[in-house]
């Protein structure tokens, strides 16, 4: 096994003329993955590509008929409508083991992209504020200046000072490394507590996004996730002790 | 000294036309350890080849008249029977010592199982559930959905929410990376404590491959064990402040 | 991307006779860093290059618009005065994620040194005591004995018995390594107490730095910093409870 | 610079028909490294090499007049006499920062070791048993168990169930491995608190070494060490507080 293996699920990949890339790998609060994994499912996007690596986890997961399989990130793709562009979704189980293999995996995805044709790479995710945050804020970071305005017009504050000690990880080397490539790049990191799943900050991400890409897809699914969430937070909360946490919250380490 | 060794101890494999391996690495509870020890003695199975890995740990191990020898995995053959095809048994001391490494050490077991024309890979081990378990289940996580009906029948129990969090280490990867060199695989989880060596949980493990491979090993000695270790926990339970275990169950970390 | 890349911001890099170079990485106290960052300012210095490099952390900064940048050491140039001669500083985000990364990142440092003709590399650094300083010794280690006359008329501290442990990361391989490329070497520490960012550590390396190269620059702007803090923990330590620092204050870990 | 590095200091290896090498580098209680650094002065042996690695810790060390250095391992050489035969010493600072360090590390000595004629390999180090040890006994562990009778006939015990969990380290590594090169091997290991440089543990372990080697070097320092070790702690336990060990004696994580 190759140290990172892409393997191709369509025959001919039709390269646009300019494709646009999101991606939401797991991380704080999972407010990048819950968006990426709920518009793949909502466009009905198509695989187009899989990527497994030795930088992974050695930890094999469990498809719904108990087979087994590598951790892996995947890339689905959305054709061009009269409203956006055509997308490419990165999503996927993990972020890599070891500091190094960050950069060899970011690079891994961006000459993914390079064949797309990926001109512009949006990466989402959280920040962790250590707080529950009722109304959080999306936080923004570019590949450059020229792409300030479009992105405070779509709700996204852009302050230097924050997110403090800037962005770990792919969400911050797809920016940093696309720009190498010739590709523009906006980080979107919802404010979430940082303890738990947090759906309610993934819908202010994807309010955000969804102005920048022209998409208006449907979000039931998401926004049910996130009044469950307010409505169990509201319960924990007036219950008194405060113990634990409802079962279906998940803790994000 | 290569980052993997593998030295033979026959001249000339005798290369049969289907073989069965049974992987029992060192893990939780050695549950899947005790079994293929076990089933190596009981069958008076012959080495047939040793891997030694600058990927495991850096810890010589003394043999019993005090001579030290490199931390090793072993492969063990059993001709074939009337009763069951011939079988390949992985034992030994040691995982890796890196997330990438196991990766690196499933691919040597599997290219040493490819030249002994192994058609179907057994990987036995624990699943530790953090509470004592009288009667534990043994669930199953496959390389091919074809393989649920004959794994229920042996049973084991398959259902794709267990194990929570998939399978870490070689019992997963020889499945996953297994499925691509050709390889049925069934893997074989028994529930444990997760505290102590379990050679309960082993025995229902053996049940269910004795089962699948057609064996009826002689199993005194690990019913010895099982019986040993619940007299020692109802003693241990008995016995007021909870204190420590019993010396003869070593803890497992 | 490489494992160290090296950006050249000038086309025709003018070698001089002999060049110094300072290096002032992050590190105890920020010490070292903050000396170099001020005489980066107060001298007008230009940068001639960056190193980038996938032994830094997968941590992306954000510049003064949002841009978002990988993690990054710079060197700055200087040219030569009736005073000094030509002064290179390397400054910077980091040091190595790996024990190994760091004899790397030194010999690819040295590499750009040997380009820039340097003979002369002082590295200064913070001395972590577990205590308050009021008055910081500056100790100080050398490539060669012969150096030891010069750097105590400048005011270091020379004592084989300190710092306990050697010195640990760039600051002591540019030392040890420097010498294998024909370069003298002086490494100045200064006493601070290892939990606070400490401008008045800073203060004291900095005297021992302008008598050893002739220099006589602007300090305003560190020196405002020293007495800020100096304010700070004489008011932290007159508050009754001792309980957190003062916001300005920033913790090193 | 290379991974590991071997530098020599004499212009010609003088090649002895037999050469019998002793390994003494840190670890528990740095029983061999006491023992080694003794016999190294005792019998005013000579440096023939020096090696230095990229996996030894980025930790620069004093030397007597404040000039830096790298960490180190020596090799150093003692001519053969009427009582013994020639003697090579592998002393130094450090070990590996990785697990698969250890194994590249022990073969680059064992190269060394090689070129140098070495038939035999002693290895010496302690083996913490978590209490203090009035009269520790020295275990053994062997290449082969030929050399039994001379081992126990030189008052150390052979016995396979000590050390619990074998032996980590150059200590083990230097036997299994220098096997493989054709060398018998010994490994003695004093028992030791495992919280104190221990000389105590030291000298029972020279008294074992001494009778195998055929050695009769003076002793005077060691013994004096030893002696102060059991006054200081005899103190330690006689004080009430059992606060803080006497200064002199170094804790060892």
């Amino acid at each position: 096994m190759e140290q990172v293996n892409v393997r191709w699920y369509v025959e001919d990949v039709s390269v646009h003329s300019s494709t646009v890339a999101v991606a939401g790998l797991p991380g704080v609060g999972h407010v990048g993955k819950l968006v990426v994994d709920h518009l793949i499912r909502a466009l009905s996007a198509v695989k187009v590509a899989e990527i497994t690596s030795t930088l992974f986890p050695p930890q094999m997961y469990l498809s719904e008929d108990s087979v087994l399989r590598l951790p892996r990130n995947e890339i689905f793709f959305v054709p061009e409508t009269e409203d956006h562009q055509a997308l490419l979704f990165l999503a996927g189980d993990c972020q890599s083991t070891t500091p190094d293999g960050h950069y060899t995996l970011a690079e891994a995805y961006l000459r993914v992209f390079d064949l797309l044709n990926v001109r512009k790479v949006y990466t989402l995710g959280g920040y962790g504020v250590g707080r529950m945050v009722e109304h959080p804020r999306v936080l923004s970071a570019l590949s450059s200046s020229k792409l300030k305005e479009e992105v405070i017009a779509a709700g996204a504050v852009i302050n230097s000072e924050e997110p403090v000690g800037g962005i770990i990880g792919a969400a911050g080397l797809l920016i940093t490394l696309g720009r190498l490539h010739g590709m523009d790049g906006v980080a979107l990191l919802g404010e979430t507590s940082g303890y738990l799943v947090d759906p309610v900050s993934s819908t202010a991400v994807l309010d955000v996004l969804e102005k920048l890409v022209h998409l208006h897809a449907d979000r039931t699914e998401l926004t049910d996730l996130a009044e469950q969430m307010m409505t169990d937070v509201a319960a924990a909360t007036a219950s008194a002790a405060g113990s634990r946490p409802p079962d279906d919250l998940s803790y994000i380490g």
